[in-house]
């Protein structure tokens, strides 16, 4: 069966967007189609362009016998600007003020387009990394790791802070929360990560980074490489930070209970050198 | 700027998979890529057969001045054959199985490509319900839940054992575990579930179905309605199941430690009513 150009720049599209960071060769799509390798070539050219217009991102064309192309999930700089100050607006609603000054963003973190995008954007950060796997805590930042997870293809593990039978041996360690200062425990199964596997955190919500730093020292029991960290939210009011490189995509400057006022602006991405577009 | 139609193609085939379910209206892409509807009414009469070639999805053509068009998400019967054969076959690896008879499933939970196939084929079962909004538990059923919302674009909600402070207000049940017979907590945020929504519930286990029989309870207490359970693996050792309508996509048929052999076969998936493409 033969397709018309038209249907192979649909299929492909398709086809590239849900397998990113994966060398696809040219023969694959060639024997797809039943069509010329020529021909695949042109309708990559017109994807590539495309994708790069539309802020979807680009395919890195690797030459040789061995060689294809590869999707890679990129953003423009103004379409992160706009996303991030939906983000920064969405959390300045005074409803989401809880006792303590603590914030609500459960439903944030269940709305798929926000998920999404936030996972699109960190997953940018890190888009021309070697990342294997990225790593989060239980529970709340589990949607965005996979998120991000999507967009590099590569597997989540995570991090729970009580052991579980379906989980077999684990490694456990004890770290001081950065903010209440008292001592928890976290614990990772044993065959999640191997020796030398290059590690990217995300997680929710960073304070102090006492949690981040958990996990740090985790990656070290397992002989893995820090390979990054992204965080949806930072929080200005952390007395010292136990982490220093990191991305952001929003910092909580402040909350006053009193006044019912939250003040979120954007997080250090854009001084970060991110791969934009 | 005006687009060929090699482009509106792309573009389109990435707007309508990234915004399941959603009414897009001819004008929105007409606007978009500065051509006339009929052209852009050709496009979609491409994209379409393509799609239901392909085994994407399909676009559903709602009339009309407050018309337009939504993608989707569906499966043919043959991909989703296949794809559940693998399953069953990666969860047999006598490597999975754990001290008590249970199964390591962390790995297949935390691989991109597996969960979100599985979102796919459990949001296909459920893609011509209406569906307001989809509930897990916390943690493993998470990244199989959010991806299953992906399709339906439905917000996610996260079942918690315990209760935090930035959950705020919560409603919390006790229910008996079918399993094991021990009264538990479930604890669930009290403004995230409207009254009269229509909750798909899903989950990676169900044995004797008690953790799921917990949050049809919850749904009570919440005023809201079940419109489907679906879930990944279910057990067939249950000495007394109780929940009834619900859709697997296999069946954990029989463990023998001693032996180390596992036995998974298909779910219930094929003999329930899939509207498959």
């Amino acid at each position: 069966m033969k397709f018309r150009r038209s249907e192979r720049l649909i299929d492909m599209t398709h086809y590239l967007v849900e397998h990113p960071q994966e060398l696809v060769s040219l023969t694959f799509f060639a024997e797809r189609y039943g069509s010329a390798k020529s021909s695949i070539s042109e309708d990559l050219a017109i994807v590539k362009d495309t994708f790069e217009q539309r802020g979807i991102g680009t395919l890195q064309t690797v030459p040789g016998a061995a060689g294809g192309v590869k999707f890679i999930s990129k953003i423009d700089q103004d379409s992160a600007k706009a996303f991030i100050a939906e983000l920064c607006q969405l959390m300045e609603h005074s409803d989401r003020l809880l006792p303590g000054g603590y914030l609500y963003m459960t439903d944030m973190l269940g709305t798929p387009r926000i998920v999404n995008q936030v996972g699109k954007l960190l997953a940018a950060a890190f888009s021309e990394k070697k990342i294997d796997l990225i790593m989060t805590v239980a529970t709340k930042g589990i949607p965005i790791a996979h998120a991000a997870a999507n967009y590099l293809n590569v597997p989540v593990v995570i991090v729970r802070r009580d052991s579980k039978v379906t989980e077999g041996s684990t490694v456990s360690i004890n770290y001081v929360s950065g903010s209440s200062k008292r001592i928890q425990t976290m614990v990772l199964s044993k065959r999640s990560i191997r020796e030398g596997a290059n590690v990217l955190i995300i997680d929710d919500f960073m304070k102090a980074g006492g949690t981040i730093n958990g996990m740090i020292n985790l990656l070290d029991e397992f002989n893995a490489n820090l390979a990054g960290i992204g965080v949806l939210v930072e929080s200005e009011n952390a007395d010292e930070r136990l982490v220093d490189e990191y991305v952001s995509l929003v910092k909580l400057k402040d909350v006053d209970v009193k006044e019912k006022s939250i003040k979120v602006v954007e997080g250090n991405y854009f001084s970060t050198s991110i791969p934009f577009l």
